[in-house]
């Protein structure tokens, strides 16, 4: 029996649990199968003020989940403290949502489940609960014992990135941009192409920080002086790697069929070029953790949730790819 | 009878010679009709050489250019003072290439022709013959005593953007990035819009320059210090403008329904996403000439000329945004 796999709650004053009410109704015919780790009372409220057709069972054992999942939608049951009001972030449900992620991780690390689908939190209302992790995925890399730094890939059937460096200002990305984090970086993107989706012989694409790559130097030293020097480095690993590439010119569909992953020194250059193809069908996978997670490329969206109005496709895809990177890691 | 377009030689060492050839086949039919100012022995060379059925007629007159464009390529000779080879730029022909651009502005401010476009050059080859402008922009801007300072757009069917800051390291595009530069380029960007675009209410985007416009602060304060205040200014003009928006959604297909340009904050956020789009059909733009001028948006890629290889869309593109513009000049 296959395992299925689970979907936190995320904060319940957001949009997630429309997203697993309507992921639901998207994947029962088909798969793959999930669980909800989600208060089942939240959830039906959901399903009477949407007009949302969507069956919960209760279940206690993950296993169980499958069984039922073209039927109804199985719930791991996390209670919240208090009711959760659409747009209002309770640091009374802290816990609940922490406990959510806590119950998820330790499901896939036991493998119980074939992986994690996180739900959008917002760190803000966390951090008022004692939350002291800087993120979402810096959590799991803690509860799942990580080796390696957790590092955020954005898939869309079109295009992957990786970006070196995350959440800072353009000016701090260019400060912190070094040739080891660039090799670390590469390598965990190397590893987890091989590992969980199953190609043998990875290809990476290095962006240039600059325009035109830097121009011989003419429009900057980065590519010389940090970038170059890493991508020696990964070759003498033995890394099909190309670059530094000028960073417009690498995304387009000639240069994407050439690479399987583009390595993207900051933020935007990864995330204009995977949102400009493909706005709906991003999803936010976390390389280099010991277990598979996948997450949509949105968040709490505040100001919509409770209305219906939000859109299911990134969550479907976060679900989909899970199930597919699942299945690449169980692979001999 | 229509004015023709008048179309420079470029660099004769690079792909323009061909692309002008093929530029004339897909044209010849339906116009627009344009002239080339180039020497016609070695356009004569390049038809025999890559076998292009493409007669020649030279002319003095441009106005005689519309009458002869179905049945032959109008040339009004340029002649190069050695013969080109594909691929080696030869500075004996300095004095040729710049005395096309010359020639071209002239024409175009004299209404002769109803705009300009220019096949790329090598800045580097016309310095070594005492070509002492930064660029081709900026010596059209020179040629035509352009008041304002040029303003480069970059325009396919899908997408306008106009970077504030162009040819600079990205670290020195943060350095030069200021409010009055904002605001000019905006304000040249937006009568360009009404005056060649033909848009009574041009609607402008500006993007910010940090992940998501800086996240209130968190990821940089260009958004507050530098940018909203030149958005504010705008306003006070009466100018459509919204911003700064976050940069990586700001050019999928719903967020560019909301605007006619995107107001950019350094190259790669302005050349990704178009590039991204449209690879092929991207025209550069000069905004601010009293003459209307195009380019393709490439360079003389001196490895594949003289093999028939290079791809004439981008030039076709900017010969029919040529022909568009010179419309909308002409608009009472």
């Amino acid at each position: 029996m296959t395992r299925p796999l689970a979907l936190t709650m995320g904060d319940p004053a957001g949009i997630g649990g429309e997203l697993t009410l309507r992921a639901w109704l998207a994947l029962r015919a088909r798969g793959p199968a999930f669980l909800a780790l989600d208060d089942p009372a939240r959830l039906a409220g959901l399903t009477h003020g949407l007009g949302l057709p969507v069956p919960l069972v209760e279940i206690t054992d993950p296993a169980a989940a499958a069984g039922h999942f073209s039927a109804a939608l199985p719930v791991l049951p996390i209670r919240l403290a208090e009711p959760a009001v659409p747009g209002q972030p309770n640091p009374a449900n802290a816990t609940a949502i922490v406990g959510a992620i806590e119950q998820g991780a330790r499901l896939a690390l036991a493998g119980a489940v074939g992986g994690l689908i996180t739900n959008p939190i917002n760190k803000a209302a966390l951090y008022h609960a004692g939350f002291a992790h800087p993120g979402h995925t810096e959590f799991l890399a803690a509860l799942t014992g990580a080796s390696n730094r957790p590092v955020m890939m954005l898939a869309c059937p079109a295009l992957r990135v990786v970006p070196v460096t995350v959440h800072a200002s353009l000016r701090n990305a260019i400060a912190q941009l070094d040739t080891a984090s660039i090799i670390e970086v590469a390598r965990i993107a190397h590893a987890a192409l091989r590992a969980q989706f199953g190609l043998a012989t990875p290809r990476l694409a290095v962006a240039g920080l600059n325009p035109h790559a830097g121009e011989s130097g003419a429009l900057g030293e980065e590519e010389s002086t940090i970038i170059a020097p890493a991508i020696a480095r990964l070759r003498q690993d033995g890394i099909a790697v190309t670059g530094p590439h000028s960073p417009d010119t690498m995304f387009t569909a000639e240069a994407r069929a050439g690479y399987d992953a583009a390595i993207c020194m900051y933020h935007d250059q990864a995330l204009i070029p995977l949102k400009t193809l493909d706005m709906h069908h991003g999803v936010n996978v976390t390389l280099g953790l010991p277990i598979v997670r996948t997450s949509p490329d949105h968040g709490t969206a505040y100001d919509i949730a409770g209305t219906g109005r939000a859109d299911p496709s990134s969550l479907i895809a976060a679900i989909e790819m899970a199930a597919e990177l699942a299945r690449g890691a169980d692979r001999p």
